[in-house]
């Protein structure tokens, strides 16, 4: 019944957009099963189906997360420094889509440190993240435009700050224009490539 | 009348332990009247007394946390440098309390990014962290120990770090032991001290 597929797979696409509109209005903390049916203008009841209780509606938008972030477009550069200048650029709160994405991921946080299924989650997300620095940060050091200390401390420390200057960013957006994040992110990578002692 | 003014400041005490119970337990997502209502044995409506609305339960959530921070012990360290690592050292989730302290103010940032107002709060709560991080930061380059590159920025760059670290802490609890976490810290900081060039 290929028409009732399609329906399937239509209904799966207006579920998906309205839970990103209440991610994108309220945050984790305001996504329920009722904002979300509100959106589709649809039952409380007709979204059950889907998600029979509110850690099933949390994981999926987890997941709608991934997928979002997965298909931006992505900053290309030469391997080594500036390869990981590309990729922490890419995910600077610079404009107001990538505020608005920024946004709704630091709202996670709260949801996923509530439960720990969804901790879990976060915690590989996070590691999967550090093994994509790390391997930008063995390919600098390759280069020779950073010195070679733990690489895995390293991608940490990197993480951080990215992270760090996200937070910030977010609470103070006229404290932190796009072109103060840009001077503080190369700042920060021009400290670790100058310098010779340890990490 | 003092008598009911001794009961009014103990039921008050009451309100802040089990607001603070259930923002240990549940973080700012599970805040609600209800679930403090039923963590005192109180009906809900002798909590609307005290917060007529969610968003002042979230705001006075926010000052129990201001005030338990402010009650903390803190470490001593001699200016400059020693004095920075020692103020970063206190906000690091090394121990079981610094944990759960951190858990509720990164939960916290769900409901303050919701709100204009909780969000200016939590701007101007960084601000003035960044104040006291600039502060020692002026006291090391007066000292010699940090290079003399712009001092906000560096204040900025060294929140972010610390910010950041909390967060993968958090989420990790086994990758970053305390030992880690301090072994990071101190690695971020000498890479400072010993950089020539700008931050």
């Amino acid at each position: 019944m290929p028409r009732h597929k399609g329906d399937h797979h239509a209904r799966r696409r207006d579920v998906s957009a309205a839970v990103w509109r209440v991610l994108a209005t309220y945050g984790f903390g305001g996504l329920t099963l009722r904002a979300v049916a509100t959106e589709m203008g649809a039952t409380t009841g007709l979204l059950t189906h889907y998600f029979p209780n509110k850690k099933d509606l949390v994981a999926y938008a987890l997941t709608l997360l991934d997928e979002h972030r997965a298909a931006q477009p992505r900053r290309t550069a030469p391997e080594g420094l500036a390869a990981l200048r590309a990729v922490l650029m890419d995910t600077l709160p610079t404009t107001p889509q990538a505020i608005a994405d920024n946004r709704i991921w630091v709202s996670s946080w709260d949801a996923a440190l509530a439960d720990p299924d969804l901790a879990a989650g976060h915690a590989a997300r996070y590691a999967r993240s550090r093994e994509r620095i790390r391997h930008h940060v063995e390919a600098a050091q390759r280069l020779g435009e950073l010195p070679p200390s733990d690489p895995d401390d390293l991608a940490v420390a990197i993480q951080s700050f990215a992270l760090g200057l996200i937070v910030q960013a977010l609470f103070d957006v006229e404290e932190f224009p796009p072109q103060r994040q840009i001077r503080l992110l190369d700042g920060y990578l021009a400290t670790l490539s100058t310098t010779a002692g340890d990490l």
